[in-house]
């Protein structure tokens, strides 16, 4: 049995594996954030001939279903089918982003001042052939050479050893090593026979709970050259850390969390290298950040005690890995570094997002957010930095949000209503005509202006009277916001209380460390805000639904995917390594799960702006209007 | 189809398997040098009911042939069988050898004087539990323990975070570590949760070319608990360092000679912990010594440049490896040493002989010769030290010489006959009443008494008319030994050729090596003579037949098999792994092959004593009796 492709290429099917599978055997991957069980309804195909058993159609609207739409996951082939794919299904790599983004990056990095010092290093070397009266050992040659040049001394893992003689011999005795430093020495990660510098690729990874981002990186030049990214498919272990953390306890499944996201990292790697021809030896180096529990699950780490009083992880500073012993694709020779935690609830992601801000060297007071399913917050300075994490939830990131989507291309990522006409207007990520789904700074533009239109109220609750496009959808009153052909996109009113709670969480965070520290926001310089909202967020907006304290608008920077910038600064410098470690060994974390002022202001924060409604003296005015 | 074993143990059998495969698959090992291709005739069983494919007959005698005897590897059962398994077909432990030698082993550690301070070491820590006041990670915890303690730095393998939560936490956070010094810090081999100091056992283990020895050693009190030995199954791919090489590079068979040597040593140390039961979790290190191309089959390393001039080795001090990197089954994570050597044709064998003869610490001049499958010789003393190898091939080690045997339980070792009536007297390891073969240091003392009884003339001729005992056998003339029962053990002439080129290429490398350092005997203080020859080596006969030089006899000390003896104190003793390491580096390396003075040194020891009688005064005033 076959399905054709839109292609015109016939991959082999059978009747008990889905068709999910079947494309995922060919090296075809879909958009899939539940990992298969049909509950997130996006690994959609359109079936144009042919019969299939279809088990679920749960996610899909009757119209949908009328156009041949199914659910590859749940959907098995009967007969030979002839199927589409359509964009939003696919997972592809960001190409059009990463463009823009390897030049801010770059920028970035020469700003710092730092020296191009991949964690990685490639050295050359010309050895002198043996002879009877030079007849030291291939190793020793090698180990003399190096030390000879002044380069220190070399460390040679066992399995280097193996191919060395002939390895040495192939070129005329010039070799090429690849070399990381690990205390005061060079130890080996890869030989080349001959003269070897270049290709050499690094990989930047920030393993979000809900998403996951992985930069391809041209280690020589410092060069992003592509990026891609899919939902973390540990999803279908559960939302949050919490969930997980109980799945791979007391179900037994950490094995299967931990291969569920090395398995991702493996499709978007291999991805990466194979739209850019790259191949697979010259990728010399890993970095990973994330959160405490996502960095414990990628290394197979027990989570068991973080989840517990007195929420004690492993470890927070990881000692080196290699590809080989996670179950990495690449040559599993090569080092995987996983940045430093703090704590239990504030890990490699935010020291990561630190050093992406540089505030641990300034001297003026900054705060850092992190708005990705946690909402994690940093205060500080060149002397100090205290930290809190707020459990925010994942809907910024599109997951628990009907049309959520993370912010790629088709994501509504700016929404603007004319408060007279109540006219919507969208901004479309990559400028795509049709969208598919509404990213998390559209959510914020959405109900902030939802909220100055009059179309919601202070408790979340749409307005029926105010706007045409209220209209009552499958999980209640909902507003559309984009009527597309066949698919509208629209927010419901659990989509709104779930973004509330979000954004509740995050402000109440702020406020407590603030009080904690013994600052208030006058005293802040800056506040840099990081998340998957892609290119921008609209402070304002964010302003009024009451998620930022309303500042100068001057005082705000917004960063995007600060995880995977610091991942990137990590691999292209000692220095930045170093300065990590830094950051982690310096910060303080407070846990608010003890806090009772957490609490009061979080229930505080449940309304748009927010109970004390004179903390946010511009909104009142506007509301006034 | 089954086997009945002589215990009256069925095993399960099929007609296209080998009876040594099926005994092997059953735990069951037979002595089988060849390794199974049928040409050693050593894995002799009887059949005593029951028919079967004997497909080669050729190292059986017809009157065994008709006792049932077949050889295990070239038999294939047709039908249920019933057979014996002759005492020395077995491949067991040395039980017996190794109480005295035990004593022996701790009294000359005593002698130095070094602390116990096995490579690997256990460190119980009790952990204060974390408190939400005291939330540092697991690790640090681990790692602030050992530093309170003044016990240094702690370095954590990837793979052993994996379970540190678990193990932490399972004996309310006390914690065994079983820890190497490496690079000034403790390196983590082992956790165990709790108390667990003992049991801990250590294995040293020579890798000869011909046989291989393995020492199961107490690491907790220094003891030598039993000791297992085997030929080397190498010996299928040729019987010396060279003919291996060639197959291993031309044949292309690296892998499966690396494959013998280590399935080998996994079957003795098996054997040796299941005949102790020894867990094997509670074996911590191991060391091997052996010579340079040995070494490199052991650890998989390309040994083409070894034979090709200028003689380069990959490595000569090699980088610590891991069992399991190695296929060695046991724990995969403990270390495994290989003593260094000092050119491709001194080893780490030799390095290891002159650590257990001290003799690089001593002010006087000594020579140290190990008579292996090579004879290396070093000369030197505490400011120097200068080696040879000369090529002797196997014969003392049994393997050439038609009755020939290791010198385990059942081996001739001593031969007496009295020069009138030239009745012979035997003395056989084990005290066995029945012998099995002859080894090494019989081998010399058959031949010295032959000589002066004038059974054997100065051209290694038998002489018919002196002896009853002296008659034409399968390989021509023959002298026997041993009148047993059905199986007849005798030197034949090409024994005896065999015998006198070893002796000859042994003493021409100790008058090359004098000549090159500029010394004469008389200035030599002490001769240490290592070699796989058992408890005794008779001095005076080894004179006599010129292999060694006439000096008075309090000069010689035997030594046994002193590369597991260095390897022993190695394992045992830190400052003996730094010192192994300053002897490999201190010696140089004198090629005999391009000595025209040991070619001609070589051709005149082609004689018994020697062509120069005057250097023998004693053994010519002998002759002359």
């Amino acid at each position: 049995m076959h399905i054709t492709l839109p292609s015109g290429k016939k991959i082999p099917c059978e009747p008990g594996v889905s068709i999910l599978q079947s494309l995922r055997e060919e090296g075809i991957y879909l958009t899939s954030s539940c990992g298969g069980k049909g509950t997130c309804g996006k690994c959609r195909i359109i079936i144009q001939s042919g019969s299939a058993d279809i088990q679920s159609t749960m996610k899909l609207s009757r119209e949908e279903i009328d156009k041949g739409y199914a659910i590859a996951c749940k959907t098995y082939p009967a007969e030979d089918l002839v199927i589409d794919m359509p964009k939003e299904s696919m997972l592809t790599v960001d190409g059009k982003v990463a463009t823009g983004k390897a030049e801010d990056l770059l920028k970035l990095f020469r700003t710092i001042g730092a020296d191009l010092s991949p964690l990685t290093e490639r050295l050359t070397l010309q050895l002198p052939p043996p002879t009877l009266d030079d007849n030291i050992s291939d190793l020793e040659r090698l180990k003399r050479e190096l030390s000879s040049k002044g380069l220190g001394c070399l460390r040679v893992p066992f399995r280097f050893l193996l191919g060395l003689s002939q390895n040495a011999r192939k070129e005329n005795w010039k070799i090429t090593l690849s070399t990381i430093h690990s205390e005061d020495c060079h130890e080996i990660i890869n030989v080349f026979p001959g003269q070897h510098p270049v290709p050499q690729y690094g990989i930047a990874i920030d393993i979000g709970t809900t998403t996951i981002v992985v930069y391809l990186i041209d280690l020589s030049k410092g060069i992003l050259v592509d990026v891609a990214s899919t939902y973390n498919s540990q999803i279908r272990f559960g939302d949050d850390v919490i969930t997980r953390i109980v799945h791979a306890t007391e179900h037994h499944e950490l094995k299967n969390i931990n291969r569920a996201v090395i398995s991702d990292i493996n499709e978007l790697v291999l991805l990466l290298a194979e739209n850019h021809t790259v191949r697979l030896d010259s990728i010399d180096c890993l970095v990973i950040s994330g959160n405490t529990t996502m960095t414990h699950f990628f290394l197979g780490l027990d989570p068991s005690s973080i989840r517990e009083e007195p929420y004690i992880p492993t470890a927070n500073i990881f000692p080196l890995s290699y590809a080989g012993e996670l179950g990495i694709t690449l040559n599993p020779s090569i080092p995987v570094y996983s940045f430093p935690c703090v704590s239990s609830y504030v890990g490699g992601d935010i020291v990561s997002g630190i050093l992406a801000t540089r505030m641990h060297e300034k001297e003026e007071i900054s705060i850092f957010i992190d708005i990705g399913t946690n909402g994690e917050i940093v205060i500080g300075n060149a002397e100090w930095l205290m930290s809190v994490a707020c459990s925010a939830g994942p809907c910024f990131e599109g997951s628990g949000i009907r049309h959520g989507m993370r912010a790629t291309n088709g994501a509504i990522e700016g929404v603007k209503i004319d408060p007279e006409t109540r006219e919507v207007e969208i901004r479309v990520i990559g400028d795509e005509a049709r969208p598919m789904g509404i990213c998390g700074s559209g959510m914020i533009d959405a109900i902030a202006e939802m909220f100055i239109a009059g179309i919601l109220n202070q408790k979340g609750k749409l307005q029926p009277e105010t706007s045409e496009r209220i209209r009552t959808g499958e999980d209640g009153t909902e507003f559309v916001i984009y009527y597309g052909d066949g698919k509208d996109i629209v927010l419901s009113e659990p989509d709104i209380e779930n973004i509330v709670r979000a954004k509740a969480a995050i402000y109440a965070g702020f406020t407590t460390l603030l009080l904690e520290a013994g600052f208030s926001f006058d005293d802040v310089h800056r506040i840099y805000i990081a998340g998957g909202f892609g290119k921008f967020l609209d402070v304002e907006k964010a302003v009024i639904i009451g998620m930022l304290p309303e500042l100068p608008k001057e005082k705000f920077e917004y960063m995007g995917n600060t995880s995977v910038t610091g991942a990137y600064l990590f691999l292209l410098s000692r220095k930045m390594r170093a300065e990590a470690e830094e950051i982690a060994r310096k910060m303080t974390y407070l846990e608010l799960s003890i806090s009772r002022s957490f609490m009061d202001e979080y229930m505080s924060g449940l309304f748009i702006p927010h109970t004390n409604i004179d903390a946010f003296p511009v909104v009142k005015s506007l509301m006034k209007q």
